[in-house]
């Protein structure tokens, strides 16, 4: 057992710190120029793509992907990375090509995609060309169990044709998103878990809508690409836009999910580092009451809470993606769980305490410290809320005493 | 002790319920209308002009002030009116003329303006004809130890003049805002709770700038006038726009703050109440893994505690205005403190749960619920953060232990 | 509505005040030295006697019990004196005949015993003169579930034949406990809530044997008769022993449950006002870095929580006292239940917090904190653990809902 | 980075899981039924020793010493071994020599002592012939602020003699205690941090008496000891009794305490692990309406956490050891602080849940949990409280930012 990053990390980790403090953090009031200047809500920003290039100058460019198309790094070695990028969220993990969704995106054609497929897709998304989106969640149903999925894939000759009704599609409100991963049903009378199959749809296809940004509490997320409502009706594709086989969407979407919490947890952990500075730096300058704020012992107790959560869940998070690298997303499916359970709390929490630090400010937009909040206390609902996956951790803990109970 | 309302509170209740059955429930969708096809962002919609003179009429106006001038209710008997009015927060506090900051403002004028103060403003707004605001946080200063606050009113002959910074001036980007009560300091060598004075200040008075809105967690409030960044710059008013006398704002300030506590409170025990109905219907209506969501067991932890904790706070708010009635708000002080710290808290959690119960919808603009979360999550710290009130609400339960302890 | 008590209770509380100054608190030192030089550990201490003595003589007495047989009070009457006594739990509500499971007891044999089941316990329990015990939980089972009791009370001619094990048999180790109330199955093939039965056992009835003292915490509670494991092995008792009717006992143990719980609850109420004194005396009398540690931010915080959630709970409890005296136990059902949840979690955070200001002393035999708390913990889940009556609440919150979602 | 135990570790726990199963799960009973059967409260039951022989014939023995007078193992390689010991807490770490206080007096011993005093009392002690007892807290004073101290270490002449009162003093009430080690003042008008002394005093030295075994909660823990109040009346003990030097006591103490705290936190992690087991198997094996009590979603959701936690703080715990062994004691402040802030709390909810599984079972003497509960409850006020650890890791957090501001 060893606690220290390896050589390679620690080289990686030194780049990229000097990236933030020469690139990043400057870059930061010049993107809320930019956007406060924009006339289309939905366009990224300029500096996102000026950031796009120097970050790829300097080799600092598909971190998150293992294998030949990426930068090869396990997770292990790609997570204290993720954290950093956290710390400045609207802008790092775009300018390193690390962003959600085209990550897991990359990973599915990475891994599933045919030759074709990852030639006309794959390709444009690893050199950061075009932006892609991940259509699953749909605002009819449960979503977080997926047998409930209401979109269908039908196969006609040589197309499917695809009709549905999915939100809360990340990105997709952005011009450059070129394509979407659709999930749903080719097949509702298989297994449970066989029923799910999915599709590559171009944006330009016809039948396929983007209907209008949803918002997460009042923010639209419009400088990476919002979160669409999207209609497709009776949309007609190539047979040979499916991604594997018919049936495989369910497996396909287990193995997209494990990596993507892995990156979620991660920056979320660097937001709380950020969150947490940014607290102790407020409360140190400001007085009340005769003395710093920091002085408090209430601000005090929040501090010392902060970092001790911080700590947890960093180690939580790293554990995780040992796991993952050593034996499997399979092997790692309780820690996964655990991170996705734990992490966007505790870092809620952090995000809440320094809010109150900052007091009016800390709603406003002139501190990162609410937009980040909303960010996080969304994931604790996004890809199944918490609740569902305890419920899925314990009952894999109780397994073990169920035949001893002779149940 | 008996916990039964009086018969007129019982009258009142049921005329209002009846309006909101018949006029401001039905104008919600409406709202969502008018502003989506507004093209300036920061008037009122007109729906809200149509709902005030049905209100009107029928009797629901100004229920929040007592004395000849308003409906001449006690706050026991305001208090369960204000709760329903909560349940549609957008709509109802503004159709009853109820709504905050023109209520403290009326109160202020009330209380301690002038008859020709009285005259020129507040027959205006009990009439609801013209909004007001009331500039008193800064941005640069810990606003909770009123001892920090920046802004100057200076005496230069007959006029005052005002220089200063203040933001989210709630109301102030409504262009029917037409008048400003500014607090600031008049003599900043006297005692500290004699230096602040508060002067009535019109927008249209050269020098006072409208800077721009501020945010919520991403929610701008345009529809009731935002929350403003305001500057001061060597602003000229009469000096018989002076409230009271020279030193008299921190002692108006308290006065104000008493109700309008209490009406913040019940408002957000009746959007609790809205939100608990929301989640019971969601969870009713939505399956997951074979069953209603509302049959979980950690779902139906929500419901409970949910139902517990509004039964508790709407006591406690209850008692508190019975407290001020009987006792003064002097006299209520540990309770006014007590839901200012405890309301907030409590019905955020609630609404936490409910959103949580939404899945994707509950961030979303779909419901009520991110935004009403929003707003209640403010509370926490708008008019001095909890932690300053527990703190002197904790000294005064010391007090009576100092003396024992010899010191 | 009216915060204020009646005169008679104002009465009341003055004397009991009186009594708790003038003979109560005097009196626990010297329960301390009877206890540590008492040679039975399950024999109530002398000075118990000597209380209740002095409180009958001056009509301090029987308080819980309406009607006829007891001081003739309202649950709203009786609720501000049970708190009182809450204060010195382990002498008051003895001191006053007041003490559970007494009191359930007889408000059982006030309601359903026969005329000669009251001459014959229920005359000598309103005297103090034995003590009595009510056997209802089983190790075996969840008791929470009504219909898993397992005792069994089967008639054989004039006799009914009791067979089982029970046990936390509150009281029973004393040996001045004379009788027995034993709940059983009577017929297993009955509807589910008629299946149970009540019977009275005399403690020297041939078959009945008190085994063993079980602990709550490692205090065995032997100064009130500590909680006892009770076989009963062929325990025959005469017909007449049965209380009302065949079937009768799960609505008669509904019956006893509403006026026990509030009296926990308002008594739990006392022991938070106890423990918060003690955290303002303690902590202003100690000091630590330099300050009295009542100074320090977080025990502040402690202060202030504790004032509010005491105000809160009171309240909460009051209400429902007053809707039991108004509407009846039925009517009150939900906030019965709301009590039952949140008193003893309320109260067990602030004994916890009283607990940590006291430092070592805090867990120790020489302040009552940590005693009082293992008490309140173990109301979380005697008389069924919550998480049974939040399940239960929230089913009844969510019932109006069920037919909207056609269900 | 690698999260796997090393080859030694791992062989020692395969070791040590062995002999849990076949020595000390079966000693359990046997425990309960000796201190059932002992004549005097404050002895070790005789199974103690049967399996302190074992354990040592095994090479079991004194693993948490490092160095030569230990089993020379690493922090990080003893720590998944002391998780094991707290599996059975009241026999595994005594069992194996590892039990509090005598790990800690002979780290010091070890470290401090002279050749004289490490062949008389240390030797002994890593044999387990003897137990020994450390004197730091008194009752009059907040302990947790050194400077605090009461007791006087006074030299005169070739002695040195001690005066002053000390509390729960753990062990001491063992007739095998042969040796205490006590803190004191011998210079109260040095630095702070060069006021104390530590000093050896043997049992029997004139002057010192054990006076009265404190308890924890109801727990006298009379069968490791108990926890006695001492008094020291003019006790005189050769001068060459001193630890190191006059004002080497508070460096002592902190030498100690770091692996002190790394012991109990990895101790609770392993009662946690006991403790979901219990959890796990109860729930699955009772029954309520209609289906296991694990089948709750609110189990459950208790079952998830408790394995979440549990995973954040083994990690937390592994790390410290860790940077204990590589950058020492004082590089590792932060994270010993954490721990000892964040173990004893974590481990305590999953013990209160699994409490409230077991219904009255839960508070009683049939199973561990409350008395493991009461044991770790403690850990939070002892060595001081988590308060004031939070304080002093905050103010080193905000050290950083100190300059920035001009502080």
């Amino acid at each position: 057992m060893d606690f220290a990053f390896d050589a390679k990390t620690e080289e990686l980790r030194g780049r990229l710190l000097d990236f933030m403090d020469s690139h990043v953090h400057p870059a930061e009031p010049v993107l809320e120029e930019q956007l406060a200047a924009a006339s289309d809500p939905w366009s990224p920003p300029p500096i996102v793509e000026d950031l796009k290039k120097a970050a790829r100058e300097r080799g600092l460019w598909n971190f998150f992907l293992p294998g030949e198309h990426g930068a090869g790094l396990t997770n292990l070695q790609y997570a204290p990375l993720a954290e950093i990028t956290g710390r400045s969220i609207r802008l790092a993990p775009a300018a390193l090509n690390c962003a959600a969704p085209d990550t897991g995106n990359m990973e599915v054609l990475a891994m599933f995609g045919s030759d074709e497929q990852k030639k006309r897709w794959l390709e444009p998304l690893l050199a950061g060309e075009i932006r892609s989106a991940f259509a699953m969640t749909e605002p009819e149903v449960a979503s977080s169990d997926a047998r409930n999925i209401g979109t269908s894939i039908r196969r006609d000759g040589d197309e499917y044709v695809i009709t549905g009704r999915k939100w809360y599609i990340t990105g997709a409100m952005n011009p450059n998103c070129a394509i979407f991963i659709v999930m749903g049903k080719t097949d509702p009378d298989a297994a449970p878990h066989q029923q799910q199959s999915m599709i590559l749809v171009p944006r330009d296809t016809p039948g396929l809508t983007v209907k209008r940004g949803m918002s997460v509490f009042g923010y639209t997320d419009g400088d990476h690409g919002g979160h669409a409502e999207v209609l497709f009706d009776d949309v007609r594709v190539p047979a040979e836009n499916l991604i594997a086989a018919e049936g495989a969407g369910f497996a396909i979407a287990q193995a997209r999910l494990g990596p993507g919490r892995i990156h979620h947890c991660m920056r979320a952990i660097g937001m709380a580092e950020r969150a947490l500075e940014m607290m102790c730096r407020r409360t140190m300058s400001r007085e009340a009451f005769g003395k710093p704020i920091a002085e408090q012992g209430v601000v005090q107790d929040w501090i010392a809470e902060s970092r001790v959560r911080i700590e947890q869940q960093r180690l939580l998070v790293l554990k995780t993606a040992w796991l993952m690298d050593t034996v499997g997303n399979q092997g790692a499916h309780t820690e996964i769980q655990a991170i996705k359970i734990s992490t966007p709390s505790a870092v809620e929490w952090i995000l809440d305490k320094a809010i109150q630090a900052h007091g009016a400010g800390g709603v406003s937009q002139d501190f990162a410290l609410a937009e980040m909040w909303a960010g996080v206390r969304t994931l604790r609902l996004a890809d199944g809320p918490d609740e569902v996956h305890k419920r899925s951790l314990a009952r894999r803990e109780l397994k073990k005493y169920r035949t001893e109970a002779g149940r």
